[in-house]
């Protein structure tokens, strides 16, 4: 079999009609890693639906690898979904890019841009913060709602059935996106220096983070922290600040419930602007969940206590753990968005 | 007259007796930039002291700028003030490099090894924390007493008669170095992220950094974040908040009476740790305050608060002020260090 890799896959001749064997390319970029998806064009709604081929590649979120090796990531996991599903992109009739780190019209158009030098004109293209996808993902790629991610980074965002729109948070590590994975555990490694260096309670965060590192004093951790400033490398402490938390350590119980705090508020902004709950917040609404710190089955429930926060005050919130992946709402995000036109013309193809 | 630049300066011969025109390097590398200055070894104690170079760097924190750059920054540096200085590594009797990121004797051994790469094996060579220098600056080389840096970065370090140390933050700003400039300033982008989205108050420090930034829009400031994450970068930030405090902006006054109890409480846990204040608190130590944070002439004086805040528990606690830089006191540490030596030998030589 020929095999096609990179640069001189996007450059083959367009042998095949754009019509025969048409897919959609849907990616969801996250904080930790970037996963594609090729799904048919022609798609009958089965369940579970019919995915050609997933991809897997590192994050690419511009702002925290860089747009060179972001685009690069984005361009291998898509070569390597058409690959897979033994497709090329003369049947690419759509993609959805939907990446953090798209927070402003110019971050997509610039990304617009760069995907129309890959695709020819008459391949739909959308661009997307991965909220978006996660959103479409819960609910089969309707856009109503508001979705809480809660993963290496967080964010909520929201739409109202006349395309409002309205996000909070997500603004990264920097900017105080305390309630995600990445907060969580810095504020845990923060805890243990401080219990080290006198300002802080002493607490089971210490001997546990540095067990799960395999250091040997709170003094390593430093250079632990700066060696390679990954979000997702220090998010994945959270399953050690989860455990500690449920052993019954003070400190880490209370940098989890601020967590919740957080994560709520985020939602409750996003709701509130919108009206999503109607007058009274008892309207009811899509609070769709994604990412492993709401997702995780642990005692420490901290997707629940989030619930329960926002329910509070809007008890028409139903909340939904999609049975599909991001990358399948941006895939069928782009599928809703052209269904129209296959309708009456690719569907009869296939 | 013949120049040499980098290397080159270093592989030059010795042409020189090294006891003639002796100098001594003291080198202070923190968040922002790197200092060095260059002071005759036989040095007269005199005030002002006879600075003969000073050269100025970038940042030279390898946790920030990574270890290569870390160490083009320092040679360049030394080398300019040499050649500034008109002297010549063969006139070169000790160095003192005292730079951020050494938090560890890992960290220490590293940076001995590869300054002993660059002189020879008879010139004295001492690398510490930016911080102990800071302290030696305010006390005319004599480590005694606590200092509080707080400039980009911040760092509490003292250090008792007897020779015991202790230390409290600079850690960094992802392990929670809260009344820094770095964490002053991403405390104030923070606030102004959660006044757009909804999850804050309304807050002045809106229009005042984007207006300072010259950004139209809320929006565009997570771009600005990421685009350089140098921590330099982001406490420049500092003056807006102070005036939009000192203006009665209630959001940054709180940040910035929070920063002046994370800074205290820096200098508590080592004074406490070190017993400086003796059993009741009022045994006299020098308390060395250094870096932008607490030297601005404001209305609203942190660094006046900080020692405020200090002397309710520590009444022997008295203030100073250097009035030499922590590059001379970087210095003057290896001065004392070797003046046992050089009193016996070189002073007779010039």
């Amino acid at each position: 079999m020929q095999r096609y890799t990179g640069r001189e896959m996007w450059d083959v001749d367009e042998c095949q009609s754009p019509r025969m064997g048409s897919v959609i390319l849907g990616v969801d970029g996250g904080a930790s890693n970037t996963v594609c998806v090729c799904i048919p064009a022609a798609m009958p709604f089965n369940d579970p639906l019919p995915v050609l081929s997933r991809t897997v590649a590192g994050c690419s979120n511009h702002n925290s690898v860089g747009e060179e090796r972001a685009r690069e990531t984005l361009d291998r996991v898509m070569t390597q979904a058409l690959l897979k599903a033994r497709r090329r992109r003369s049947n690419v009739c759509a993609v959805c890019l939907a990446v953090a780190g798209v927070n402003h019209p110019l971050d997509q158009q610039r990304m617009l841009d760069w995907l129309r030098e890959l695709f020819p004109s008459h391949v739909k293209l959308f661009v997307e913060n991965d909220a978006v996808a996660a959103l479409a993902s819960g609910t089969m790629g309707k856009l109503h709602g508001c979705v809480l991610i809660a993963g290496t980074g967080t964010i909520a965002y929201g739409f109202t059935s006349d395309g409002r729109e309205a996000r909070a948070a997500g603004a990264g590590p920097v900017l105080g996106d305390w309630g995600s994975g990445y907060g969580i555990a810095a504020q845990a490694l923060t805890a243990v220096v401080r219990a080290y260096d006198g300002r802080g309670p002493e607490t089971d965060l210490t001997n546990n983070i540095l067990d799960f590192l395999g250091l040997a004093s709170p003094d390593e951790l430093i250079g632990w922290t700066y060696e390679d400033q990954s979000w997702a490398r220090i998010a994945d402490l959270l399953p050690v600040v989860v455990q500690s938390a449920e052993g019954g350590d003070e400190v880490a119980n209370k940098i989890l419930h601020n967590s919740v705090g957080e994560l709520a508020s985020s939602v409750k902004a996003v709701v509130q602007r919108l009206e999503l709950g109607g007058d009274d917040g008892k309207y009811p609404f899509p609070l769709v969940m994604v990412g492993k710190v709401l997702e995780a089955n642990n005692r420490w429930d901290i997707g629940k206590e989030v619930i329960d926060c926002v329910t509070k005050n809007y008890s028409g919130a139903y909340p939904i753990h999609p049975k599909v992946e991001p990358a399948v709402g941006a895939a069928l995000l782009a599928w809703n968005a052209i269904a129209r036109e296959l309708d009456g013309d690719i569907q009869t193809v296939q």
